[in-house]
């Protein structure tokens, strides 16, 4: 293996560019050549694909965002595109390709994979932190640093007054991000996607510490369990008192990247080079017990991660 | 004068507990004894008010919010709360007021000045830099580097993507903190009620700068100028593409206050017990010209800060 | 069992508080009074303890150092000051005890429980990382992050410079701080106690990246290598060319704790609780793959943990 | 005038780049045509001058350091440099010049005014405020910023313990940083070039507080007034006690600027090219009370600003 090449689809998240730094220097210290991909798969259907010397990557650790840029392409989807990439790919002499994303990337290395025999090994890049095959994937732990600093800060100013406030956090499909930023927050209430929630015990909940002099709470909501406003409404129509509503959006997607997400992308980088050296394909490298592992696309795009019942439960017996 | 009081009132902001620290060793080390009155003027009425000691306000700088806590009166504004009020002033010996707050806590503080003869000094504690008799408020200068902290975010993960972001801040009558940022985060356009805005030219820019290949835009809206999820609708219906929101809320009045809210609370709780002692009554102190000036309050209430026009120019020089 | 102890002893580190939190609330739902002892051991002694209700640890989650304070103490190395504390906690019908600290702490918590049969469990709160039993001590993921955010800053002025920027971290016996850091900063190089190194071959790394035209330098210093103002004269015996020092210091104890360290100090003093209601006794919980484990205290205490071969190679490979 | 030019010269500050960037937009919002110099008067004795377009400035205004580099150069300082820098100016037809820097780059401004007759403006960019002319220099609220943030987070950990610290931060001839931080962090004492201070009697406040159960005490060090090492020397010797020292270092310059310092930095920046169109030169623009100034370069070299008493005595009166 001569050549390989990387790209960054999909949402960003913080760390991208940490894990396409790694796998440049990673390559490169291995005798390889590393090309960047702009823009995803798009840029690979439309060829920009560039030589990436170590000095391209310089400074990239600490910077959010993605440089190489990101995009969700439909074209990809239609088997034309498909052959374009691959022509792509084969004209300027890749052997390996290293995909970072979510669910919607991965798939596309699937194809790749499966039915163009490319070798792929991908890397999860999300975070709302809803990829099977690692404890966790870039840009997680960073997201959970900016949320709660956020609850942290509104708790401040909460604390002088006597409210409730509710506050939205991303995650469509799965509330990790708003289960671990409440308990890490300390909030009085969390509404995810995945469990049931009866927003009357949640209003007496705060009605209750209310009466105990308790004045102010917190709620993170999960955006896939229904949107802050909304909510808020429910919280004015039933438990008769208002709600101040900070909706955080792409403010969780950016900033710089934490050193867990930094060095988390830096291994994986550095695991999916050596991956593809050693012939490996069709695989996602994750983080397991520890350890860095690979798991194959196939069951990473079908099999669902479990929602830790453990920090459920710690979640309801510290927010007394 | 042997004892004075202070006390904060409606909506908090960071510095509060600056002034209120600075109110309090002031009054000490010129002699005074300082109470603190708890929860503004509704703690005035209940006679929540405690003899504070230079410890009590140890570590106290650094914290956003106020501890003695703050909350809007109705019942202030009749005269049975007033009468309340001064008699609990009268009860517990006290001289002269301190309050730090926006229009409505000045307001009272003029009733109180005006009406019953108490000597009270106000200090101007507002983010959205309305107050009129000082060329800035306490807070402000923290929410504006909390806004800009979140827009430089919002930023970068922007530069990975073709988008463009609405950011709502606040600002009911008041376009200061939307400008200001806007100057300061480098945003592509601000809406202020302050300004007729034409959605269309907006738009429009954004399409020029699209086919530049400037892909990305921000925008921030004051929330005096609309809501965030109108004016993207409205980009939507008239633009034909969508965009990201993110609605910043408390957020912007939480956090440690910067140096200068630390240094502004400071330095105008100091002047304020000075005033106090030099007979200064029904008066706000200010920033003026750099040095700390009086302004009576019957003027504070009743005249109007314009808008800087230079800063109107150099935000649409600059968004080039 | 219905009464149980937690205090904090040693060097302070960010998350002490949550972790307390956590004992006191898992010990309240799980109908246990839990009492905290004052500035570790030597509170012990002098009976500083007193009943630990919910409030009393509501927005502590957030907070760095320790509310309970920390000492250190010589007098309990003594018989006579171990009998008084055990007299302490026997006259307030104390079963259990949590000791959260570092191995000075961790070796009371063993006196405690082979000396005098008291059911104790030790948690590891440590910036340093050299606890053995634990992948990761609290405290670390939090400093790692404030020097990472330091060095960041640094970066930022020095590549406007030609220079050199040496940075001194903590780590009196282990590296891990200054590695990782190094490789989650990207630093040129890093000089830490497990690893002789050769200050000659770092002087000639930096002329060849000058030369290359790559003029900015940052190396770390664990300080347990040496201290960075006699690496800096060496630099300029050696390679003549002056250095920038930059001495963190107790900056890196400081700081709200981040998620990780809230969740793991959390998930540590739950289990910490329920250990102690299950009967184990003599042990510290600690994060092993990615589940919470018990590891005697007589082991912890004297073994050693190894330095990371592989993230040491990383550091190389990616430096180039 | 039809070219101008832009350079930053000297040790750099946050806002420095914002400078830069409303040179850049303002000149070619007003018809002109903007060069950058790099690395300061060695790159214009170089040669190293290129044309910027608005595009080239684009996402600087939040990013520390400067993007045009900075350098001290003594060659410029002979006669024969001077030679060379003017030939250069006038070899690509520039017509004035915007200089951003201390003293020293302000120095190398008047003598190509006085002795070339080149139109130039100076912009004060320095984070120590030793400079005459305006009341405050670009970089020095991001500054106090960092410091007051550092110091706060060590005020945290020590809290936890009864230990004094030490910490040393920038100021060669001015105590500007160091009192100014000391009162928004709420340090016990500031040791200060410009006030002779009395080592002995430091001590004994810190003793007294300690009797009275404030264990804890932070000392503000300005490099200018002694090393923070030695003073920790005096401290053991003459009190008998162990202090711990933080020397923040270049830290103090890195970091993105508050909206303080980047809009300063805009506004005069703007100012800078609307003065040199209107014909002004051999002046810098300040901030004068609330609005720019101009002030004679010649008075700017030769005045020296003096420290604040008010803020010398407002440190005095809250550090009870």
């Amino acid at each position: 293996m001569n050549r390989i090449a990387v790209m960054t689809s999909g949402g960003d998240c913080p760390g991208m560019n940490a894990a396409i730094r790694s796998v440049v220097r990673t390559g490169i210290a291995n005798g390889l050549e590393v090309f960047g991909i702009e823009q995803g798969y798009k840029g690979l259907m439309e060829n920009r694909i560039k030589l990436l010397e170590s000095k391209d990557v310089a400074n990239m650790i600490q910077r959010g965002g993605t440089f190489l840029k990101s995009a969700r392409s439909l074209e990809f989807k239609t088997d034309e595109g498909q052959q374009m990439a691959v022509g792509n790919l084969e004209a300027n002499g890749i052997e390996g390709l290293v995909v970072i994303g979510g669910d919607g990337s991965l798939t596309g290395a699937r194809i790749l994979h499966e039915k163009f025999g490319i070798k792929v090994v991908g890397l999860p890049g999300s975070i709302d932190n809803d990829i099977y095959g690692t404890s966790i994937s870039i840009g997680v732990d960073t997201a959970l640093n900016t949320i709660c600093r956020a609850v942290d800060m509104i708790n401040e100013t909460a604390s002088s007054h006597d409210r409730t406030f509710l506050i939205e956090v991303m995650g469509r499909n799965c509330g990790y991000l708003a289960l671990m930023s409440a308990i890490a927050s300390g909030a009085e209430a969390v509404i995810i996607p995945e469990v049931k929630y009866n927003i009357e015990s949640i209003i007496n909940k705060i009605k209750v510490r209310y009466v105990e002099g308790k004045s102010r709470s917190v709620v993170i909501v999960a955006e896939g369990a229904g949107s802050a406003y909304d909510i808020g409404k429910a919280f004015q129509l039933i438990g008769g008192f208002d709600t101040r509503i900070t909706v955080l959006g792409h403010l969780q997607r950016g900033g710089a990247p934490s050193v867990f997400d930094r060095t988390l992308a830096t291994r994986l980088g550095s695991a999916a080079v050596k991956g593809l050296i050693e012939g490996r394909t069709g695989v996602m490298a994750g983080l397991g017990n520890r350890e860095i592992s690979f798991t194959p696309l196939s069951e990473v795009l079908t099999k669902k991660r479990d929602l830790d019942e453990t920090m459920l439960k710690i979640a309801e017996e510290l927010s007394l």
